[in-house]
């Protein structure tokens, strides 16, 4: 780096900090904030220390009680948890996938699937790039592995229109292959990383459906079989030990700083407590767990008293059934308070960029006028008619207004899922500046309204 | 992440391909650039391959024959090299930093040091956290190590600023020392990062002035050393094998594509071949390096014709002397051609967000207009009265505009000038989203002038 920015220092500095009418908030957010570095702190404790928390396991209800304790620890108002059932799903020990010529090919179950027979099941491979290619396949899938290998479309820039242009492989995929009478569904995994790393993440079959085994490949057994299907028709071997026990209960956590002059209007920030299985679940989502958290430490530690309340939600199982959500939904829609915004953090602990809210473009100047505070933690613009969340989603019928974090988006689908998402992939000051902006857009609604 | 992103995918796809005016130049420079990821394969020869080239060695050398060779094989017009002299400042195999009772310190000098005694130089330890506070010992500081310890101020959210902020202790702070018949300087690292790994980099002496043995402290040594300093004096010894060779010829790369229509109007992109000892230079400069050929690699590969010349060069010895963007900068003086901007990347290749410019306030819309391009590359401002760089800065006289790329700044000074600026911190899309930036805006100024 150059010397100049030596020379030039003298100049950054008083922009950074020009005279503002948001500086007695932002200052003080920011200098405490990233001093502290409070969000990663807690991030070591949910992701490094619990590690994976998938809904049903020990960890996730390790993971609510470590929420609770950290909500009194944080001297939060009503800290509560609201009920749900939620499914409980097992990875099992055996995850193998092996071509006829002996060739292992790297892949982890989807969560959703059913096992195999105990000693494997062989079939051909049908390679197919759509659901649709899949249906047209008719009779010829019976008793086939389907294999869904369209790949993420590196031309687009953001990640997150990648993932939702190749998702409905994964999603969808093996349901349909299950339609088909196929043996089961092989896809390739939802990233543009090119390692030996597969990601994996929920299926869902039709209700009453019938089921098939169904894994993720690693990009690079994706293309290892690919490349063999081109020489002609292949054969696999797919043993997987995974089952679904009963559904198991669990819970949200919640707690609050009421409002001191309109306690009844409320303002949600989350995240998801629960994880996929593999990895941490440092990104996805303990970055959005963390941020809430650390947003509301930050207000209550400047001995501020928000005029509306401000309430953290901890919401279970977003992953693989989403009945956290709906439950905090069903508790929002009876309860006797108002709803006002609902903001949600759950694309990862990278560095803040925007806003995604559910307001229409002609509705974004109610927001907009704030970007001169939000600036200063580099959030530059709302994204009008954008995604909240799936957590927050579910809230829109309380007329609240829906926000979603945007981080910077171009490493999130390299570790999602995965075994990679481990903490060491999170900037400490990135996550915090998320923090931030969540704690300073909160705080705003709650003093000017919305 | 949230399965809803599947349902919002339909909506994403439309708002990032809405039809444009610069559809026809950004949408093949997207599907190219993040096709093929060039910028990256790039890196892998320069910062992978070759890796440190410390202006003067051997390395330095090989590194201009890949630009030479790199930019024939793009088939540039006009390659030839620009000479410089070059300092020759080579570490030595000994840099050790012990204290009275035996406990080691990690450290690494800083680039300019003169070497200790063989068998090195033992003295008590002054902390000081600023030039001032140095200065103001007087004839205390005789025959001590003066030890800048001032931190990064955490508070500043762009790291530039930090290291603007306190980056002096290390560019001047042992010539202070010097002058004051110090031992030597001692510097807390330039970084935020709190581990034990220490951050090279420039120090400069007065021309004829004393020079001093001078270290960078990693942030654990240093608040090692620090703590141990609040029980009372404590004295270390230091030894160091550095030294300064004669100057060496070197050389700036450069080669165009030459303007269709005004080929005597220039725009340069550029960054710095050099590096430090240190690490590999992926971030600090292979990524502007790399990002510069990109730029133009994918301007040539699709058969554009630009109206004026854009010019790749990639500048020697920015990191210990700025010889090469002098070399240059005193060619544009006399050449029959006129420069109209100047463009560098010298600030990581992370994601980029905007650009610094010459430009003023008032003069900001000339550039701001073309942000309809730019911000599919996620870039959504240009920075008026901002910075360049130190390569592109000194062409400032030929009158052309100058800019700098503005990359996401949270993670930069972690690896700067140290072991970890290797290519696995580069992520290949964010490097290449660089590069389409940088190729973006040269097309612009090429077709529509500045």
């Amino acid at each position: 780096m150059r010397l100049t920015a030596l020379l030039f220092a003298a100049c950054l500095v008083p922009i950074a900090s020009a005279q503002n009418r948001y500086d007695p908030i932002v200052n003080p957010l920011k200098a405490k904030g990233l001093g502290e570095l409070g969000a990663y702190k807690l991030l070591q404790e949910l992701s490094g220390g619990i590690g994976p928390r998938l809904s049903g396991s020990l960890n996730a209800q390790r993971a609510v009680q470590w929420g609770m304790e950290t909500m009194e620890e944080m001297g939060l108002q009503k800290i509560h948890l609201v009920p749900c059932e939620v499914p409980h799903w097992v990875r099992g020990d055996v995850e193998d996938l092996t071509m006829a010529d002996g060739t292992k090919l790297t892949c982890c179950a989807l969560g959703g699937s059913i096992a195999t027979p105990e000693d494997g099941l062989e079939a051909e491979v049908i390679e197919v790039h759509s659901l649709d290619e899949a249906r047209k396949l008719g009779d010829k899938a019976k008793g086939k592995f389907i294999f869904y290998n369209r790949p993420f479309d590196s031309s687009l820039v953001n990640t997150f229109a990648q993932y939702g242009t190749a998702g409905d492989q994964r999603f969808l995929g093996p349901a349909v292959a299950a339609k088909l009478g196929a043996a089961g569904a092989l896809v390739r995994s939802m990233t543009g990383d090119a390692d030996d790393v597969p990601h994996t993440g929920a299926t869902t079959f039709e209700k009453g459906g019938s089921k098939v085994p169904c894994v993720a490949l690693s990009i690079i057994a994706a293309n290892k079989l690919s490349e063999a299907l081109k020489a002609g028709p292949a054969k696999v071997k797919l043993t997987l030990k995974c089952e679904t026990l009963p559904d198991t209960p669990s819970f949200d956590v919640v707690g609050e700083i009421t409002g001191s002059e309109k306690p009844n209007e409320v303002i949600v920030m989350g995240g998801h407590l629960d994880s996929w299985d593999k990895g941490r679940g440092a990104h996805d989502d303990g970055a959005g767990v963390t941020e809430s958290l650390e947003a509301l430490r930050l207000i209550k530690n400047l001995g501020w008293h928000p005029k509306r309340t401000i309430r953290v939600v901890l919401f279970m199982n977003e992953e693989n059934g989403g009945r956290g959500a709906a439950a905090y939904a069903d508790y929002a829609k009876t309860a006797n308070e108002k709803h006002i915004a609902a903001m949600e953090s759950d694309s990862g602990g990278f560095a803040p960029r925007g806003f995604g809210t559910s307001l229409k473009k002609r509705d974004i100047g109610r927001v907009n006028k704030w970007l001169p505070a939000l600036s200063v933690f580099e959030i530059d613009h709302f994204t009008p008619e954008g995604e909240g969340g799936a957590d927050v989603d579910p809230l829109a019928p309380t007329k609240a207004v829906i926000f979603g974090l945007e981080p910077e988006s171009q490493r999130y689908f390299d570790y999602h899922h995965s075994d990679k998402d481990t903490i060491d992939k999170v900037n400490p000051r990135e996550l915090e500046l998320g923090a931030l902006s969540m704690a300073t857009l909160a705080w705003l609604i709650s003093e000017d309204g919305l």
